[in-house]
């Protein structure tokens, strides 16, 4: 019962709110003293996601001091690959890197360790929901199959994911195979976090922006919509916002073709177009999170934008993009203010 | 009077050719193993883009193998803040870097030195002209302000621009003078580029993709519409293609803000779309340069859907970005073959 009142549930469910609701992205991040203490006594990045007591406490941490009104598991989109047993590593300093995989190495990919590895993600979503407050929805994620993908295939991050373009155009029957695979194990993992108490799941794509037509059809809109049909089918109630990060014009049937219950807007999103994306459901975003970090008129601007242009549909307020480490958590209190007063 | 048979000019005027013309970003460039032998002896980057006895060889290179129906100068975008005295340097490995500019640094800039020190570039057009084809356009290029202001401001490339963003929010009026101080030379630049013989010119904002809707406005189109506004108030038949990459939604509207004749797409534009933007005009690309390094199919496919969706309309055939170093130069020897056939 107490779900149908956590405001972001109402909004995803087609509902305006004014003030929206809020939460940004990586709200549980290096921004926050406190989270750099209990980082720097986790042990690596992976220890802490693997941590229910740790990150429990990270993704507690801005509900206390903001009151945003969500949590967000406080994990990472390669859990996935790291369960594959891809020798995924977070140097300090460096991106993220693991070994990278080949067509026979799609072949040989073993899912049977995959949802047994990740066992303590949903003990910190049981702990979660015991812990939060009652109207806080908790939001469960994972990465999109193409996003994860560009890491499995090039072993590291890249500027413009040129080492899986180039895999997908020279091996398409294996990038699809690899591509399967991973929304299959991704929409198990999802129904396990709405299992464990999540309220609502994120599914990031993040580099869905280097993609062609022909290929964001096929990698970005597809595959989504194979985890989010596998998850609906299975818990018909779940709540699902797709983040399609840089597609630009492609958003135009984004959540028509992937079912999509809300879909998230990145900074770049222009608001004319956003509100015709509104027309059709909920949507999430769009401030550039580097007002957050400059503050002052650029932070008031942006948040009077948005919410004078999209505050009158279904709204959840959010930034474009995760929140960046040099973000003043001062600025955060404000951004929540401003938010919760309605802006100008 | 031959000028007007160049048929890249023919479609910038508004002509439909079949087949369209062709010319590919960067086709001087590292894939070409003769482009590697001028590189090795020609110095440091910038002494070969001084250079105008290696800068003409290099530009022809290409022109010789596969008679693109365009020469693009060999230079460089960062020429710019390099005659502004940056201290711009290309090492082997790394990006560009430069030293980053505060406010201080905008207010103190000397634009004194900036054309003298670009005369080498000039001698490179006019050699050109002497030299290509009477049939193949010479193209001249720049960077527009944007882009050049990102790596002015961060003294280097990131992989969003966080650091020119964040600044702009920081200090808008010192950022927008350094826009117009950009726009202005780069104006004066380009009309010395026409003059020295150049046909056309194509200003680049590769960076375009990272702004938000106001800035968009502000630092992309507001700059290169200054800026063509600038070199048609003094050279009215120059012809002026605009390539803002990433742009995505933002293009609908590009090239009546911006006054460009054409406007280069990047791959990921839908063709859906670009038909759409075709429209009001000539439109350049947007093969991703990763279907040339893969070839076959992916190549072939790519060709196709970019010849049946633009080639009723004005089109100069072109990549989505430019062609990278891992491309066969006999998959670039297909690509012509197959545009000049007509594909399918």
């Amino acid at each position: 019962m107490s779900g149908t009142r956590r405001k972001i549930l109402r909004v995803l469910e087609g509902e305006t709110l004014s003030p929206p609701p809020i939460w940004l992205m990586r709200q549980a991040g290096r921004y926050l003293p406190e989270y750099r203490q209990v980082r720097a006594k986790a042990g690596s990045f992976l220890d802490l996601c693997y941590s229910p007591e740790h990150a429990v406490e990270v993704t507690l941490q801005p509900i206390r001091r903001y009151g945003f009104d969500a949590a967000i598991l406080f994990s990472d989109i390669l859990v996935i690959p790291d369960a594959m047993r891809r020798n995924v590593r977070f140097t300090e300093g460096h991106g993220p890197e693991m070994d990278p995989i080949d067509v026979g190495g799609i072949e040989r990919l073993d899912l049977t360790p995959v949802m047994e590895h990740l066992a303590p993600v949903m003990e910190t979503v049981r702990r979660l929901r015991l812990k939060l407050p009652d109207e806080t929805t908790l939001l469960g994620f994972c990465g999109a199959p193409w996003t994860v993908a560009t890491y499995m295939i090039a072993g590291h991050g890249t500027p413009d994911q040129a080492p899986a373009r180039l895999f997908a155009y020279k091996h398409p029957k294996a990038f699809e195979h690899l591509l399967a695979v991973l929304a299959d194990i991704s929409a198990d993992y999802l129904v396990a976090q709405i299992d464990a108490g999540a309220d609502a799941v994120q599914i990031f794509d993040s580099w869905a922006g280097v993609l062609g037509e022909r290929e964001f059809a096929a990698y970005a809109v597809a595959p989504v919509a194979r985890m989010i049909a596998s998850v609906k089918a299975r818990r018909p109630k779940a709540r699902v916002i797709a983040f399609a990060k840089g597609a630009g014009y492609l958003l135009n049937d984004y959540r028509q073709k992937t079912g999509a219950d809300a879909i998230g807007l990145d900074w770049s999103v222009p608001l004319d177009f956003a509100v015709e994306l509104q027309k059709d459901g909920p949507v999430q975003g769009n401030l550039d999170p580097m007002r957050v970090v400059a503050g002052g008129a650029a932070l008031s601007e942006g948040i009077d934008d948005i919410l004078q242009r999209l505050g009158s549909g279904p709204l959840i307020f959010n930034l474009g993009h995760g929140i960046t480490p040099q973000a003043d958590p001062e600025n955060v209190r404000l951004l929540v203010e401003r938010v919760r007063g309605g802006g100008r």
